[in-house]
């Protein structure tokens, strides 16, 4: 098939339909209305506004949630905005279907009406970015600034989204860092359609730096501020926040994402199909056939997921399985790869090595034999013997690596997230086995599925 | 016991008895005789003199070989040195028990007469090291230097040969690479006496630079060459000798050997004992024991000896050794040590290592993704993924020892000693085995006693 034909088969099934659209639409204004009224009957200058996908038409068919943003005058005291922000909220939330209570930077409700998410964000109603005070203000500004610049091509943005979800490069949460539907907006507006986007994959990084919203003409400081601490960073990509000068909108997109996207990015263009966008799943291998058909061990450490979210705890996962890398090489393992994460209310850290166990014993170089050293050396090892001047001797050391492993969390030669640090201490050792909810991990993590370029 | 009850306990075993005594000189005189009448009888102009530790009576009890030295005029053409010496040794030999051909710089005669070993050695009859044309002339000047030298203390040489002798530190051959007998003499005539020369192993080794025979005040600018040659070679003592500024006694002194002497010195100083002179026989251990208990592995290479003299042999199979010690450290496997020589007929390589196999792929490192030769490492390899911005790829390997050597040795990648580069490929290889000949030079490898400063 060609490009045209695919991407037309693609949009069929991610352009929503027009029953459906209709349906987000009056759904939205019945939501603004109940919204406005609530504020109103409490008595609260309040004007709610839609963001997010929907409120920007650039959702995929059959995915379309609502963020109603309930926004505070910027006036309005932090603490206030907090309690107002989640009673209006509740009042709202009431006149719905069903609602709980979630928590990011502040507590907001999530709502469900008419089968639709809806969460209602207490947010200032900022103008301008030197306004921002949460970290959701910019929000209305995202989408206030994609509805003025994507000039109807919106489609575009579907299938760049769609795209970037087919070779699982959507989404900029930390265990994702991948591309944010707004960067995905931004690029297309940037380069004007799915296909300059993709043909742009090499570009854009050899370009680095994307201003659409001009800040190095009308905010040179401030932009070039962002531009120096992104660079040293070393992002693939710095996108200046159309909406804020201080910020990289592509900050949390990581190598490895971009990676893919520049792969698959020219692996679609040299041979279109409908698989980039809708891979057919892929079937899961057996972790121990992968350990026996490359010879290697797998020893995992598990603990209880400790009450951290993802953003301090990966990371701290991340510092924790290279401390075990690099004191583990220091041992004379081979550390071929890890990986971390969690799952099921377990926290892993996954190494792979080259074996499990190793001699018994270690050559222990001395001093030169003519010396001071040399004679305290002599006497203190029971067999010394000479290469040249220096003097070596024999050491016993532990052979199997739980034995090494414990000495080293025991003398702390594991550098260490600490928040986590007391948990890998007392965590579980496995060897060359997995509980039942790692072996797809186990899997994709042996055979490098789970960072693989082909598929 | 005291030092003095061991040295004279010592003595009493070592110090030949009035009987041997007579028998020798009575032995010298008639052998004198016969070369003497010989070379008349041939009409040659030849000297016969008596070198080594017969000639200067520092030979141990029961061991008293002879060396007859016949000395040509200097002016001989080196030709008929060697016809001459030949046809000379051979006929005084016909005269003793019996003889043969052996080669060494020339050809000489090895006779036998009245159970003594005679050796029948052409050279020149140099007055002064200026006139030294062939590596045996010297003996003459050294024979006749120590005899003016020594004046008595014969004793205190055979203490410290003997001591030698029983630390395995005695003799200069290539395969000892100890204290030659003339060494030996000298460091007696330098500091006095067997105990001196023990109490000043530290200090000889600082003051390095050993000068009996004032070469620096005489000789300024030949002996300054020598000095610095020896020390840029790094030798534990630079000895000029007293015959010859030009050369080091030393010269094939290893440190490993000096290391022993150092030790065992003290040692004997500290805890006096006739072991150190005649150590009872060590009990030989069991390799496969050693193997067990360190948990390591041996590989040995074994060939049939090659046609070479042992100061060419030993020091190509060093390098050899070497060079796979560097081969296979490079393919992840970790040397502990290596050994070689020959025996039987069979020359030796033996590697001792942490394991046999190893993990069958090893993780092959590529360039950034964003590059061309990021592309072709993405097309070339099955498995590609990325760590960060670079490419990585699963490369398959082979997993046993022998497969990995096997290929070394085809692709030239171990560095060798070229002399035996070819029998070296052509070797059999053994895994945690030796046979019968090499269990005991296995077990004094693994166990390190060979190169060992206890026991």
């Amino acid at each position: 098939m060609t490009l045209e034909e695919v991407i037309n088969e693609v949009l069929q099934n991610i352009r929503p339909t027009e029953e459906e659209r209709a349906f987000v639409h009056s759904l939205m204004d019945e939501l603004k209305e109940v919204a406005r009224g609530t504020a109103e009957g409490l008595g609260l200058d309040v004007n709610p506004y839609f963001v997010g996908s929907t409120a920007k038409d650039t959702y995929l068919a059959g995915d379309h949630d609502f963020d109603l943003f309930l926004a505070f005058p910027i006036d309005t005291p932090i603490e206030e905005l907090r309690e107002k922000g989640l009673e209006l909220g509740t009042a709202i939330a009431e006149k719905l279907d069903s609602y709980e209570i979630a928590y990011a930077e502040h507590p907001y409700v999530r709502a469900r009406y008419k089968g639709v998410k809806v969460d209602l964000v207490p947010c200032y109603d900022v103008k301008d970015w030197k306004d921002v005070r949460t970290a959701v203000d910019r929000s209305i500004l995202h989408t206030k600034w994609v509805n003025e610049n994507l000039k109807g091509r919106n489609d575009e943005v579907r299938l760049l989204k769609r795209f970037l979800k087919g070779i699982n490069a959507y989404g900029s949460e930390i265990y994702v860092r991948g591309f944010s539907g707004y960067l995905a907006e931004i690029l297309v507006i940037k380069y004007g359609s799915f296909l300059e986007v993709l043909k742009n994959a090499d570009f854009m990084l050899r370009q680095k730096v994307i201003d659409p919203g001009n800040w190095l003409r009308k905010e040179y400081e401030t932009a070039m501020k962002t531009v120096k601490r992104e660079a040293e960073e070393d992002r693939p990509l710095v996108v200046i926040d159309p909406v804020d000068p201080r910020r990289n909108v592509a900050a949390n997109l990581s190598w490895e994402k971009f990676g893919r996207f520049y792969f698959k990015a020219r692996g679609f263009i040299e041979g279109p199909s409908a698989e980039f966008f809708f891979p057919s799943e892929r079937g899961i291998g057996n972790y121990l056939e992968e350990l026996r058909r490359k010879g290697t061990h797998l020893l995992t450490l598990t603990f209880d997921k400790p009450n951290l979210i993802d953003d301090i705890l990966l990371p701290q996962l991340e510092r924790s399985a290279r401390g075990f890398e690099r004191a583990l090489s220091r041992e004379d393992f081979t550390v071929l790869g890890w990986d971390v994460g969690h799952s099921g209310g377990k926290a892993f850290i996954m190494l792979e090595l080259d074996r499990l166990e190793r001699e018994r014993v270690r050559i222990k170089p001395g001093p030169e034999f003519f010396t001071e050293r040399g004679w305290d050396f002599y006497r203190k090892n029971e067999r010394v013997w000479l290469v040249g001047k220096r003097l070596y001797a024999e050491k016993k050391t532990d052979e199997h690596i739980v034995d090494i492993l414990g000495k080293l969390l025991e003398k702390n030669q594991v550098a260490m997230g600490k928040g986590i640090r007391e948990k890998v201490k007392r965590a579980e050792i496995l060897l060359d086995y997995v509980p039942k909810e790692l072996e797809k991990e186990a899997y994709l993590f042996l055979s490098r599925e789970k960072w693989g370029l082909r598929e």
